[in-house]
């Protein structure tokens, strides 16, 4: 059996008596039940997903999938695709909003080179798990063949697995690829039945008459290579990205490894996407980030019943949200793991009505 | 001059070029313009409150108010009175949710009696700024003279000052007190203009038919004291409480020292509330933490003008929300700090479109 179906074959749904056994506990803190509310379910939530009543969430680490788009050609993005190498560089410097946000979070950084349209020959601290040169175009034809696309899942799931051998707790997803919102609406207006304009966004910030030939391509697109919404490989080789398929496979390892995954923005949630397409079970072990600016990503988290932590009106993606929210989701387990209980700290937790 | 009057007297607006100034930075970082949202906002906002184009926020506190109220007698919360001092001794020992938060904030708590019905003695980590114990039950008349509203007010104006000689670069607002969604509830709505109804929510969590009891108490209570809309210190004598002044002090303490201060939740905003029909220049110098649960609380916010930073369905107080959105707010800012130029890393930063 190969790793792609091994993987999705170990994933569980959460037990419901974890989150009950955590509640338990939390309804013990000499607080008002329920008054820290997502605090609240963040702690259960990570109880539930590790099994475990005293969850740890030392190790932290955030992956930025890098990779180009042929689709890019098409002029719907609003920089150049020079610019993904340059910010590749700039990760690895630590320069970048994704290292200044993960410092602040506690989270190493790990950039990945899936499908970056630039030989980088060895660089240090940057991962070399190059599929392909940058998708091929998919206004002429598909982005990937369905082996790259599973190579690249596949990716994914093998840094979740080396990441829980080393120890994390906690993983987030991010990318790095010029004109990658293009595959994301793609893919998203597939698997959610919406209207491409409806999940179409200005991405890094492009005018109204790129925003609607961007839309146009991505119509004719999926006319023209006809992904099957029922198989999200098919959609992912057809019309999606590399680190979107790493993303996919990022969130496929973490849940078959029982590991909590923190999703960052549209792009990202674009790979959840497929991810749940091929084992909707992965849904317990996510959490959405944030509420990103970009139109389609509020439809992605609905089709997949999350709310968002966050809503700070970024669009930037690299894993910044997820960086941000991981903060917050570790400030849920530090009350349920530091709060005295009412026996404890002698209060009073009888109510009067 | 005394204290109250020449610190209205000091507060300025923050002046529109250092936002620019700000600004100008943030857009030469390696990120699209904009891209990250509010964490720019923060950015700009504290260059702009402190005048300093590279603000530090090292030393942080969060200074929860406790204060008992006479109105509970009239059957309005859900927790007997006892719970307020029993409260505050679990905050000194470190055991309470604002403990856990602000450790994970990296800030300091103090926690104030400035109102509490019971003879705490000497408690070392407790600051003794008693200026009554407990507030008068104010559905029988007002709830404190003018002189000891005054005295509270100037309470949080002198922590503010010794707090900010002392090095403090950001302060957070909180409180504990048994019954204080009630008079919290008083202020927005005399000095909202709102009916009383739509600004009454369930507080720890009353019943319905002690929720109908509590917003008619208020309706009754404002009748029969007829506070002043005009005049905030009027109100908050007559239907407020002691920590609510105590807050609305430090607001105006903080903004005449040009500090940031994070405002907390439902009642620390009617402090805040009160502060700001004082002298409205101070919204310049807030944050508001969070959107509580409590009703009345949006209502609030909005007649300020202050959008929430976080939304996760909290409603405890203490500072809580404020703890959390500190953590945001300094991420606003190493973003402003640390991130590398384009011209430093060597990325593109023209578009193409």
């Amino acid at each position: 059996m190969d790793l792609l179906e091994k993987t999705i074959k170990s994933i569980r749904p959460v037990k419901d008596e974890w989150y009950d056994t955590a509640q338990k506990h939390l309804d013990n803190l000499t607080k008002p039940p329920g008054s820290l509310g997502r605090l609240e379910e963040f702690a259960r939530r990570l109880v539930a997903i590790t099994e475990d009543a005293r969850p740890i969430l030392d190790k932290k680490v955030i992956f930025t999938f890098a990779g180009d788009h042929g689709i890019v050609d098409e002029g719907v993005s609003a920089y150049p695709k020079e610019v993904t190498p340059q910010m590749v560089f700039n990760i690895v410097a630590g320069g970048a909003a994704i290292n200044v946000l993960s410092r602040h979070a506690g989270s190493d950084v790990v950039v990945v080179d899936i499908g970056v349209d630039h030989d980088f020959g060895t660089v240090e601290g940057l991962v070399d798990r190059k599929v392909m040169r940058g998708t091929r175009n998919f206004a002429k034809g598909p982005a990937m063949t369905r082996e790259e696309a599973v190579k690249c899942i596949e990716c994914g799931i093998e840094l979740a697995d080396s990441y829980a051998l080393k120890g994390y707790r906690i993983v987030g997803t991010g990318e790095m690829g010029i004109g990658n919102t293009t595959p994301s609406s793609a893919i998203v207006a597939v698997l959610t039945g919406s209207p491409v304009a409806e999940v179409t966004g200005r991405g890094t910030g492009i005018s109204d008459d790129a925003l609607s030939r961007k839309a146009r391509v991505i119509e004719e697109a999926i006319r023209l290579n006809n992904p099957d919404p029922k198989d999200a490989i098919d959609v992912l080789s057809k019309v999606g990205g590399t680190e979107i398929g790493g993303i996919a496979g990022l969130v496929l390892g973490a849940a078959s490894r029982r590991i909590p995954v923190v999703v960052d923005g549209f792009i990202s949630t674009a790979g959840a996407l497929i991810a749940h397409s091929i084992q909707p079970s992965v849904k317990d072990y996510m959490f959405a980030a944030h509420q990103s600016v970009e139109r389609g990503h509020r439809m992605a988290l609905q089709a997949m019943g999350l709310t968002p932590i966050l809503d700070l009106g970024m669009r930037l993606g690299e894993g910044t949200g997820a960086a941000l929210a991981m903060l917050l989701i570790e400030g849920g387990l530090k009350i349920y793991e530091e709060m005295a209980t009412f026996a404890e700290a002698g209060v009073t937790d009888e109510t009067i009505n």
